[in-house]
């Protein structure tokens, strides 16, 4: 099994969190996704541990939650103590809702519009991460408006490859993210935000990309933003309370990827860090990250009923389910991979190579191909693993599909966190 | 312009069935999807009126619905007189909710599960696609309990290529969708239908890809499909009513795509196919046609705001705007190219070229690259044509951003069709 929480019972059934999947299927019906609590609260725990054991005092983790956001992920966060990264304010609605304190929040976005940063002021949100001059300059109004200072960071980009894929590759220079070092423009968005007196600036923002497995683009990436930290300091005195380094590590999604030691990867970080602190002579900031993926890609499956088996004589044979790029669009947008079994099955041998096929009316429509399966017939009960991250944060509607309910299991207990969509939810705003 | 819905009048200002784009703006915000109603019934026309002169009595067109799927376009394919194609239980129920007469519509998909067979059978849906011989065995017990006797379809695959994106091209052998005729199976399923007293064999459907611009993939497509129908005839004496050869044509998305004239392109075919059913000594079935994209895509548009414009020197402009990939996905999925223009600024030269950023939290959420545009500031007013297609029917809330308001311009008028979705609508599911 790919990660710790899942399982087969002695019914040969697939579990998750201890809890037979076959049992939620029948109970909510499919498709249908389902997360461990205890495996979030694991992986958060990874983090923050490390974090506060190699980092000075202060430093964290915001939860990245454009990976996965709805009411019951924020109830988690709070209870575990972790901060919040919102991309919008749809997030900040949504956390609001679920009753997060958003001073423990910050707020991302390369276009947040005069009216988001309004709102976003207005609800609380504790930091800015200021993207762009312009966002500076309407930050200073309308804070000044608002009558509050600001705290924020500054997006900088520092202009690294970190080897993901280009849609989630984010450090390069030429990004629609961020104020490029190289150009000068970083310069000139610090020394701006250093006039200004609606905006306090706690410290630099900067992200390489998602899905990164090693070590090493965090050291370039700490390396040049220390050397602009320096630089910044050296020409006029500032130095940040805060480095915030974005992303998380990369995650095991098929039994190709590596299995990452979070712990052990921060040490490795956090021993350079403090390398790169002393050569730049700079004060050692308190350090942020901001994982989404790694919280809770592995502590989430999707659930499927097999339906049609197709099997096209000398070429291959069609895994049909109930879903597809609707629920888990990641394929159809990457070409991303993921393991997948049959849950009642699960303790019989794969012994077939398919190709799963999502149900709406598009070709492009697939969880996967040469995807090892036990032999599958209408009715079945198929798990895709690991589809925790970006899979119901990036659900639709396509072809009219209703997304699917999300169950959490807990200790052997299951409840329900999102209702399945319905027909009526689909046609709500027709007139 | 690209398509004759679209204009400048006299303040500078673009237009959509002659109604001023910016007063839509203000009246109804911004992002927005507006469709014209007259280009959709010309579209349709375009179609019906070369389907009735060159085919024989009966041939019309089903409107594929998946292109986009709203109460009020069922309405409007319901006064045209045109049938309906839903691909999924969803789509069945939004036609329904609209009062469209199910007797005209057929069911499409890969995976019917034996519920939504039930389902659309009571729903009183009017023909059935059968995908595969484990459907058509469904659908013979299915119909059988419920005391109907379903008309059908089978859906064959002819193994062309169309030339045409891998995710949209459909009609090779090695397909989710259809059986092959190569292998044999698609007699077998042939034999087994005209075996079944619950189903009722009404011809062959098959279906190439999506995005077709030239009529020889149709006439390839013809070629095999009434070679297969003419064995089958010579064989057990069948000769199909129906001839479904699928899709429509392709459309003219930014000017370096041609501008179909749809009536000469089915003459064309209609040519052809008369010549071809002479050579295999068939009676002339009754032609349907799927056009979906070339019902709609040109009649619609996506109306934005500009945030950010943000130049990194030496590299280039990204203009950010208050959508992106939640409202079209096309871009992230397919690389789909389309065009923009400044609404309160269309009389002005296209004197830049700009990259136009999504607001997601994802480098991939770009509507285009290298986009000619008037000099973008923050607050203008941004319009992307052609955008009536698969934008708001695969869009999704990723982010947490609610999807655009949909409205009709017709005549001079407008009107609401779809609300602008709250966060309330996307919170309603959590608990």
């Amino acid at each position: 099994m790919l990660h710790s929480c899942y399982g087969i019972n002695e019914k040969g059934h697939f579990t998750i969190g201890g809890v037979d999947t076959t049992v939620l299927a029948n109970k909510y019906k499919t498709p249908l996704f389902v997360l461990d609590e205890q495996k979030i609260r694991e992986n958060c725990r990874a983090y923050t541990s490390a974090m506060n054991k190699y980092f000075v005092d202060g430093s964290t983790i915001h939860y990245a939650s454009k990976a996965l956001s709805f009411k019951g992920i924020y109830k988690i966060m709070s209870e575990e103590g972790v901060n919040v990264d919102l991309c919008s304010l749809g997030e900040v609605y949504t956390a609001k809702s679920a009753g997060f304190d958003l001073s423990r929040a910050c707020l991302h976005g390369n276009n947040k519009t005069d009216d988001n940063i309004r709102e976003a002021i207005r609800a609380g949100v504790g930091e800015f991460v200021v993207d762009s001059f312009e966002e500076l300059e309407a930050l200073e109004i309308i804070a000044g408006e608002e009558n509050v200072v600001q705290k924020a960071f500054v997006r900088i980009t520092p202009n690294i490859d970190c080897h993901t894929l280009k849609a989630i590759s984010t450090g390069q220079l030429d990004s629609k993210f961020g104020t490029p070092i190289e150009t000068g423009q970083a310069e000139k968005l610090v020394r701006r935000a250093l006039e200004l007196k609606n905006v306090k600036l706690i410290g630099y923002h900067c992200h390489c990309g998602s899905q990164v497995f090693e070590t090493q683009p965090y050291v370039n990436q700490t390396e040049i933003m220390f050397a602009f930290a320096a630089d910044i300091m050296k020409k006029t005195g500032y130095a940040p309370e805060y480095m915030n380094l974005g992303g998380g590590f990369g995650v095991r999604y098929t039994e190709n990827d590596p299995q990452i030691d979070i712990g052990e990867n921060i040490r490795l970080i956090a021993e350079k860090e403090k390398e790169i602190c002393k050569k730049y002579n700079l004060p050692e900031p308190k350090i942020l990250m901001e994982p989404g993926r790694s919280i809770v890609a592995n502590a989430g499956i999707t659930l499927y009923t097999v339906g049609t088996v197709k099997h096209i004589e000398g070429y291959r044979t069609y895994v049909s389910i109930n879903g597809g790029m609707t629920d888990n669009p990641r394929y159809a947008l990457y070409g991303s991979k993921y393991e997948a079994l049959l849950a009642n099955k699960a303790s019989l041998p794969k012994d077939t190579s398919v190709t799963i096929a999502g149900c709406c009316c598009e070709s492009g429509d697939l969880i996967g191909e040469n995807i090892k399966l036990q032999k599958a017939e209408r009715g079945d009960l198929l798990a895709v693993t690991v589809t925790g991250a970006y899979n119901y944060s990036m659900s639709s509607n396509y072809n009219r599909v209703p997304r699917p309910a999300l169950v959490i299991v807990n200790n052997g207990k299951d409840r329900l966190a999102i209702r399945r969509e319905s027909y009526e939810d689909i046609c709500r705003n027709d007139i």
